[in-house]
């Protein structure tokens, strides 16, 4: 197998070449029914990913193809399965698809069989979660636990939770709603305290997430709420299960109730469909919930093994994107859930896409000298409609568009208003958002003049039901996998994030050594406090 | 008064020739303490602005200072103050800073003193909160009320969702918290739904914003909240009040228990200090609370008259941010304050500058030359830490940053770990990530490297209560004006809403006329379900 930087390509080549024919596409004339009805990729899970208003016609989409094969997605992807160190700085696999079943070989470290390893953790918290809802494990009183709150950042805390969100009134509607869960992540103490005023503490299960076991926020978040457990006469040790590595300093710790472990092949924004979701998914929803998250997810994984662009929705996703970062020039990508359910799932793939290709080097640590990851950002569909759409119809610049949206709701709670139910005004406005960017309108006063040529695809699918969450996950995490493979970048590390957490420990030792943290530590007066509090 | 495109002005030909020293910009240097302590434009509500870390040396604020002056934006926003119709599209004057305070002449309006008008509907509001809170009005049973939910969408859902949860931590925990409140905005049925269903209605009161009283999205969403309540064997008239313009259908109307005013010259996205922030504001945490949001928002208007740029936090902010758009050539701003209570104070950042300045005509409706208002997005740090910061850090682009942060936490409720408590750790990270970004760090191996040179300002203040809110919004209202007068737009209209709006109609005609809306209705079966629903 050959890794060549993305420029090295023939297909580059090809792709420079069709730039033009790319800048004239006739997004009018894309927008034929036919089309419409025919630019459709199928997903897993029942959803189906839709085309016809992105720049691409047979010619462009035979050079993706192209691209597809010269760069070897699809082998890399295979091997990445079999166990590759695809994490190449670091020199570690990259497992996550095997925490939903196996697509490659038997992988194996260390002697240990990882599918058999993921399979067992997976077995023995979903029994936890059983065993809580049957109420043989309890909090210190004996009180079985009726809320579960997690503690974690980063991806130990916006997948799960953007998950959890997308559920919770699924779960509400179909009955399958066990117990409530919040999280706490960030640093400051107003999350942490903020989030746990109103829980009842003694009917609350903590789950305490960090893989390296010293994550700075984590670590904070977990004295502070054990301090809030011993202030109300608790045992923190009945009332906090850890998720963690192995490795780690939270593992085999006989102070927490339980713990369940991962490894360094699982990434943390790519965690979700391990115990670090799963354990606070299986508490609020039950295991079978949660096994039909990991089934949609496997079946993504499976088609995503197609090597026709055409038939893998998240391959052609990531050409697509490729197409519109590196030749187009667009640097951004919105994601517009058309479902309230899905109001925190753009910052899951925030973090998913922007701290997997936000990177300016290749897998061997040499320079690129071509765009990589975009910014990411949305809010859900109609809310945004009244915000940014504005700047988005009418703006400076072209930002490409993801929407998502099914044709029912989930709690089937609705209201018929001049003639129609607020769902079907839901997708009349996303259908009306979608020809809108694409083809505009002229105006004799410019002012009211939309300009159109706004490329967007869509997510479909009937209803947000665990699988075709489990499905959208996926297809998310693959497409920036397969970006990654296109430009020849380590997806799976972020040394990005390490010399902020040096300068903190700079900063908190009292000691920087450096005058410019000393200058800003005095404008927000963290020398004063620390002499405080000697 | 001279309106001139912004590439029409000598500044614009200075700054253009000025584009090397400010991509040569030594950061490093910059961060030196005495720039670090000199480079800070005061604010209102106690707050300051720091620039040292933006890439601007004496040459530029001087360039700067310049375009200021040829553009005449102090001019400008006291021409706007005094009346003239800056909206100049849709021909209207432009008042949300009188809604805080006068600072230029009386402002008549067909007879009408509006100014006056503001404090009478300030002050009717006020005693309506006053009297729920003495349990004069309540329920249609007699209950007294003790939760408020506001039905809007876009300016009536973002600004006081965001000004509400800046402060009910530091509400609950002065004491000054009334009454809990809830939001619904969407026309996805479920975000009702879901509001509702842990809602006492009885003990509920429901303020529907929208000035037009023509909102789609507001009017499906009050036939869903009438039909709930009159489920409950409860009067609509006795639970819901009106926040809209005289002229609207929702006016004067005895089907609510009151109603109160607004008028054209309140823009949505401008209108969190009227009656669309300011009724459930007060309900909420009680009219003095409203009234000190006010109180620094207009000491934030009456800063921005000064003409020097170095005095004027929101016109320096305002330069800066062209310099970056229009010269260093950065599309975005990302919005990171370290405090959760902020956490959707981005999101109503993202429709104010996006909505306002996403533009692509002047004025006089002639189309502009040059880039207008970035992309805005943004997460409270630290959880952007452990997301996209990697991005931000080691990315392909330079994305500036806006950084907000303070000395002291609102629930003062916090743990020691490790020597320092939870405040000052994020206090730390903060500062950190200014000089991270900034100067970055050489190492041997690229993939460790950062490059720095990312610029950054810094918000800050002692804590986060009312009278700094209201200073930081009004902050950033001036900023994107005096953008707005740079860039020689009309900051205050939104034509790009009006396709959308346009196309969603007529695909609930059921006669669409357009074979692509058509198409993208039968993907979405809202064929189908318009059949069922006959």
């Amino acid at each position: 197998m050959q890794y060549s930087d993305f420029d090295k390509t023939k297909a580059f080549k090809t792709l420079s070449s069709l730039v033009q024919t790319g800048e004239r596409f006739d997004y009018a004339a894309a927008l034929a029914p036919g089309r419409i009805q025919g630019a459709i990729a199928p997903m897993a899970g029942g959803l189906s990913y839709s085309y016809a208003a992105k720049p691409v016609d047979e010619t462009i989409l035979a050079a993706l193809q192209a691209l597809a094969d010269e760069q070897e997605l699809i082998a890399k992807y295979k091997a990445l399965l079999d166990g590759e160190p695809m994490n190449t700085g670091e020199n570690r696999k990259v497992l996550h698809h095997l925490l939903r079943g196996r697509l490659g070989g038997d992988v194996i470290f260390e002697g240990k069989n990882l599918g058999e390893f993921y399979k067992q953790e997976l077995a023995r918290f979903s029994q936890f979660a059983d065993d809580v809802h049957a109420g043989k494990i309890t909090g210190s009183t004996g009180k079985s636990f009726t809320h579960a709150v997690q503690i974690g950042i980063g991806g130990s805390d916006l997948g799960p939770r953007a998950l959890y969100l997308a559920l919770e009134q699924w779960a509400a509607t179909t009955g399958k709603k066990r117990l409530d869960a919040k999280f706490i992540s960030n640093v400051d103490p107003d999350d942490a305290s903020t989030t746990l005023a109103p829980v009842p503490l003694e009917k609350t299960v903590f789950v305490l997430v960090s893989k390296s076991g010293t994550t700075q926020e984590t670590l904070a978040n977990e004295l502070f709420v054990k301090e809030k457990l011993k202030a109300a006469g608790l045992d923190p040790g009945k009332h906090i299960v850890a998720v963690t590595s192995e490795t780690s300093p939270l593992a085999h710790n006989p102070a927490y109730l339980d713990s369940f472990y991962m490894d360094d092949f699982i990434g943390g924004r790519y965690s979700s469909t391990s115990g670090v979701g799963g354990v606070i998914l299986s508490l609020a929803f039950g295991r079978d919930v949660f096994t039909q998250i990991l089934e949609g997810a496997h079946e993504a994984d499976a088609l995503a093994l197609e090597t026709g662009v055409l038939k893998n929705a998240s391959l052609l996703d990531a050409l697509i994107g490729v197409w519109e970062r590196n030749f187009l020039g667009f640097p951004y990508t919105a994601v517009l859930p058309y479902s309230q359910a899905l109001s925190r799932f753009p910052a899951h793939l925030q973090q998913l896409d922007m701290e997997s290709n936000g990177k300016s080097v290749n897998r061997n640590g040499e320079p690129v000298r071509y765009a990589t990851g975009p910014v990411v950002f949305g809010e859900p569909g109609t809310n945004g409609q009244h915000s940014f759409y504005q700047s988005l119809h009418q703006g400076a610049d072209i930002v490409p568009l993801q929407f998502i949206g099914f044709v029912e709701s989930q709690r089937k709670d609705d209201v018929v208003v001049g003639g129609s139910d607020s769902q079907t005004k839901l997708k009349a406005n996303l259908a009306a958002q979608i020809v809108a960017f694409a083809k505009g309108k002229r105006d004799a006063n410019p002012n009211k003049e939309f300009a159109g040529r706004r490329p967007s695809s869509l997510i479909f699918g009937k209803q947000l039901t665990p699988r075709a969450l489990g499905a959208l996950l996926a297809h998310f995490e693959n497409k920036v996998m397969f970006q990654g493979f296109v430009w020849n970048i380590n997806s799976f590390d972020q040394e990005g994030v390490q010399l902020g957490k040096a300068l903190t420990k700079k900063v908190l030792s009292g000691n920087s050594g450096d005058a410019a943290l000393d200058a800003y530590s005095r404008l927000l007066e963290i020398e004063r406090e620390r002499r405080d509090m000697n």
